[in-house]
């Protein structure tokens, strides 16, 4: 194999193997960010609609995105971006955030270049920028431990700290907004700093707004775009994902929006990465688009996702694993001081490179077999265990609120 | 952008722009390789299932490929490849062909690593060579230029020419079969050739066989996968596609299968570059699999493309294109030297770097504008434009009977 797989964890990625973790346990999932939930109306509308779809919608769509869902997509992003993006040249459609954030990242990032990231991150950024040839270099928010009832807002960003990663190699960062596992949701006033940062430095964005409709009512601010900042749409490449947008994670439908030149570096590799993207669904995603305008349909939504973290958040507080509550996004990281760590003897499971001595795989392990509850440990979302990522299990809430109900049971009968 | 993207064509691939030109002109597009046909049975009860699919089935798949898809290949393969396949850890699903042939250059090559390819070639091959950093080197299938009456059988390969090719930086063969744009069947005495030069050179093999289940009856052999000969399950990554074999391209489900740990290697990079493939696509894939089982379809399927190439094969005798009749796929490659040339004066179009000085590309437009049929100029398969580049144009038959008949008059009228 190519040494370039060498920079990867040879296990795979932590989602996929604690779902795995979950199934073999006959564990309640509450680990990978999908939803387990009816799927919203204008979802289901559009697939009874897939039967009667002709024969040519089954075949190659436009690689750049078939034209209905960019055009859908441009009315979407509108009112949110403050300016109308071009269908054709402004907006590509990608298998998943999963491909547009290796694409956008293969596609800017020469070996040796370095691409700032924050920790706790979403493990493929650091992944692409190695498989790449490039250096991530790591900043990182401050976590409130072991405070009663903190939430997302308390995990802090150190502009000092951004500035003091920057070198003449630096040429990208990457924001995760709202961000997973915390679920922050970064204010004006943040976003401004970051922007005057990468404007002093002349850095790419790669935006990943993944969980942009998935911002709740307590949040210390409404959803801003990172692109609609003034300066920022020509430095921005943003990445979003119909699977959380509308709870259809399988469907792997992705997209990038930014200037056209920009767009079509990504749709170079894309081209070679996957082509397109599955014709029918795109059609699909599409009409889910088109049902939905002029309604509150995504306001609702988060509501009702809002109300599951609301859940959540008491079982967790019931049983002492001290929740930061988020303000967007489907995960909750949970204080893990009180979760018992497995022992080597307890599970021959535990065999994995050097992560048996890791403290948050021990305790998300020991949930998943004992509570039959399978969380995620934090530490894949950091560089090096530390402190923080020992302090912490996450928790994905995005579940039947039954699921939820008998996740607390459990969980109070272990702990 | 990354240098590596000057690697690429900047004006994407030949099949994009062709499908538009196609489009813009009205033409019939006989250029891409999609069916424009209508759905198979099978593929219309399974996606008449989707809609009564539960919300599960539209979350993340395993991301290795789902399970029921990998079993249902395992079934499939079991006697064209003359040995069971583990569903776990020798298959993976991959989207469509294209990130196979990706993820597996890119999870196998080093930068400086040469791969050979065989002329006339899939263009996704040395550009993911590229994009890896590798270098392709290239051989060439002697082409029967100025035949009346060729078949793609006559197109040869000479194992000499690929041994002065081989250096100690030598790494992986890609062997396409059948070959697109030729339709070459190999035959057991080439492909053994072929597997003692890759034994005595220890290189991988990608065997690129979308078209597996489209050869002909004509063809001198019988359809012979690579990794069924003696040794080569070992050193060699299969490819395929669910999107050739169902006629359902804008599916983008792939494979790759192979012995655990190469399967693996491509995993490594698949879980990044897309990690895991549409859902409930998989599932509608596999039930249509699993519906074909003990049946004929495959046969019957075939009998049926082997019409339209014969009606297409007669079209472009009777207008004087030498149609080289092909064993395999969806292509017939047709000597083009009756069909005139596009002049700049009659199009703006013809403005791409350094095209519009290829005589293929001017015959291929030609025929787009004038006689609104549109083929595949060939000269993208080729490392350079040559004399056999330009000597062809590529046909697609996977067409209705009526578009084909309705491309015939409209060649008739014009040449
Ligand atoms: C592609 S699996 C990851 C899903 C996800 O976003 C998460 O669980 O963090
Ligand atoms: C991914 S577009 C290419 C389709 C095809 O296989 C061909 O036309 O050769």
């Amino acid at each position: 194999a190519a040494q370039r797989l060498a920079t990867l964890d040879p296990g795979g990625t932590v989602f996929a193997e604690f779902t795995a973790l979950a199934n073999a346990n006959k564990a309640i999932n509450l680990g990978q960010g999908f939803p387990s939930l009816p799927l919203p109306a204008p979802i289901q509308a559009a697939v009874a609609k897939i039967p009667a779809m002709p024969a040519l919608a089954h075949q190659y769509a436009r690689s750049e995105g078939h034209p209905a869902l960019t055009s859908a997509l441009s009315t979407f992003f509108e009112p949110r971006l403050h300016r109308a993006l071009d269908a054709q040249t402004e907006i590509g459609i990608s298998v998943g955030a999963c491909e547009a954030i290796f694409s956008v990242i293969f596609a800017f990032i020469d070996p040796g270049d370095e691409v700032l990231l924050i920790q706790p991150y979403y493990d493929a950024y650091p992944a692409a920028v190695r498989l790449s040839g490039g250096v991530p270099r790591f900043a990182r928010l401050q976590a409130p431990v072991g405070q009663d009832a903190s939430t997302a807002a308390d995990w802090t960003l150190s502009m000092d700290q951004l500035e003091r990663l920057v070198t003449p190699k630096t040429k990208m960062l990457v924001l995760n907004n709202p961000n997973n596992p915390v679920g922050k949701v970064y204010t004006r006033a943040e976003l401004e700093l970051i922007a005057a940062f990468v404007t002093k430095h002349d850095l790419l964005v790669l935006a990943d707004e993944v969980y942009e409709t998935l911002v709740y009512a307590d949040a210390p601010s409404p959803m801003i775009k990172f692109a609609s900042l003034p300066g920022m749409f020509d430095r921005t490449l943003t990445v979003g994902s119909l699977g959380k947008t509308f709870s259809v994670t399988g469907w792997k439908i992705g997209w990038v929006l930014g200037a056209p030149a920009m767009v079509k570096a990504w749709w170079l590799v894309h081209q070679f990465t996957s082509f397109c993207v599955a014709a029918p669904l795109q059609i699909a995603a599409a009409d889910a688009f088109r049902a939905v305008e002029g309604t509150d349909h995504f306001e609702t939504n988060a509501r009702r996702f809002q109300a599951l973290r609301d859940q959540l958040v008491a079982v967790l507080r019931d049983v002492g694993l001290r929740p930061c509550v988020p303000h967007g996004s489907y995960f909750i990281m949970s204080e893990a001081s009180r979760i018992p760590v497995m022992t080597r003897e307890e599970s021959p499971l535990i065999t994995r490179d050097g992560r048996e001595t890791r403290v948050d795989y021990l305790r998300a392990r020991w949930l998943s077999h004992h509570a039959q509850v399978t969380p995620i440990p934090p530490s894949p979302f950091y560089e090096h265990p530390n402190p923080e990522s020992d302090a912490f299990v996450r928790f994905a809430f995005c579940k039947e609120p039954t699921d939820l109900e008998e996740a607390g049971k459990r969980l109070r009968a272990c702990l």
